[in-house]
């Protein structure tokens, strides 16, 4: 089943510990997109300005990316995010975010994506993931992400969205925060409450945890010595779990699990490379070789 | 078979957020043994003071835990260590540490217990550690754990530890100490690199990492929500681990696959009461119960 998401597509400045490299094809819906069509098609909702490189625009068409979706602001520019790694890998400090379009979108779905019936929200403003929710009435799931940003100072409108959607994926930090609880087996369910059937907690190099109605569990990161860049994991974590999910065309609580794996193992490709590059340069013969060893990683 | 641990019996006083004790049974053989003694018999080695406790001994005693090689030292103090964990109960602060008679502490291994083929060193001075290994010359595996300050002054003795041991359990934090390094899938190999054929690297609540001669893998900790105390987690889950390659005689790449799955279930409980309460209580159908359930979480 087609999927469609909703989302950043910027342009990212990254520095770890080793490297810097600018002018990165970044963004939420970017690293969704580019994990998720290993399973599904995608149709991608966002908005960059006129200084979008074409060979971008070219790179999602090449690799069947449906962007017609995504609209080009004349004389806009497009959303850019600069990050500085830690040591660690594992923490980072934003040194620059400039929503710039993305803060005016009002995302219009075009005719065919309206009758969607897998939607997620990847990271962005509360009001516009709940209006792309409302131009999507026959959807059969759907899924949000969140930051911290939505969470201290969009809450109201963040709170009417966790009322609206089937399942969240957040990261440990946005959990505690949403909740104000440390516990995350405890902040989990908590969230539930506030809506959601399901909710994932991304623990970056920790893996995941799955809250649903009748099952708590948690599933370790893909272990590999080859970190180059987290940026996009937890993005691309979810376009492996929504892609594995629409391509079953099921979401009972085997599909969940088994697309918990696809997820994370999706994710141990992102941070192999810089930005994107882990990710897109992989085959799903790669990703299904690589859930084969994640599974036998977890047999005993 | 018989598995020998050496390392210590203390009293603890402990603060968490929501509670305090004092005069706990603490102290890593005993956190241990009390997880190992449900899957084998236990030879425990260390000391006390003249202050510890008849009922201390009567607790051994009670649970056939065999603390012949237990000294009591005439006028001398039994170590203490207090301590307060962080809101996130997973940091802490060591408020007190008091070797006491651990510091002196010249273990004489009865006879009985100089042909022990399983051996552990928990967590004590490496020079210590050394001493019982060669009083056991019959061994066939030997395990140990170590912590920042023997690894931060006493490195001589720990590298010669290093090389004369078959495997080394550790936490995160040490094991980033230890090698330098930052990335844990690369720390755990340059442990491999100073001598031990294992390395088992504790995350705690993120459960546990193990590199062998041809593997390198990683088991999420069983979730819990009912997080009590973490004091000893890491030793409970050495003891399920090597309890369970001692009862199996055995230590190939799958048993000790297994061994690992039965330390994180052994911790799970630990964490669950107050010091030893939590591990202390339960069964080994207890234990087998949530062993099942751990391995269907991980089945998909």
């Amino acid at each position: 089943m087609p999927l469609l998401v909703v989302g950043t597509v910027a342009i990212d400045n990254v520095e770890t510990p080793t490297e810097s490299r600018k002018n990165l094809l970044g963004g939420s819906a970017t690293h969704f997109s580019l994990a998720a069509r290993y399973f599904t098609p995608v149709r991608l909702i966002s908005v960059v300005g006129e200084d979008f490189p074409q060979e971008h625009l070219d790179f999602f068409k090449k690799r069947e990316i449906d962007a017609s979706g995504l609209v080009v602001v004349k004389g806009g520019k497009t959303m850019f995010w600069a990050g500085r790694y830690h040591k660690n890998m594992n923490d980072r400090d934003s040194l620059d975010t400039q929503l710039n379009v993305f803060g005016e979108f009002n995302p219009q779905l075009p005719e065919p994506h309206q009758a969607a019936k897998f939607v997620f929200c990847a990271n962005g403003m509360p009001s516009i993931q709940l209006n792309v929710l409302s131009q999507a009435p026959g959807r059969r799931l759907a899924v949000a992400d969140t930051m911290d940003l939505w969470i201290n100072h969009h809450r109201q409108d963040l709170d009417t969205l966790l009322e609206k959607i089937d399942g969240l994926v957040i990261n440990d930090i946005e959990a505690r925060l949403l909740t104000g609880t440390e516990n995350l087996v405890a902040a989990g369910r908590a969230v539930q409450k506030m809506g959601p059937k399901f909710v994932v907690i991304k623990k970056g190099e920790h893996g995941a945890m799955f809250f649903g109605e009748h099952e708590t569990y948690v599933l370790p990161a893909y272990p590999t010595d080859k970190l180059v860049d987290p940026t996009g994991a937890g993005d691309t974590f979810a376009g492996g779990f929504m892609g594995y999910i629409a391509e079953k065309d099921a979401f009972d609580a085997e599909t969940l699990k088994t697309a918990m794996a696809y997820g994370i193992v999706a994710a141990s490709f992102n941070v192999e490379g810089f930005g994107i590059e882990g990710i897109a340069k992989v085959t799903r013969a790669d990703i299904d070789k690589r859930m084969a060893a994640y599974r036998q990683m977890l047999s005993f």
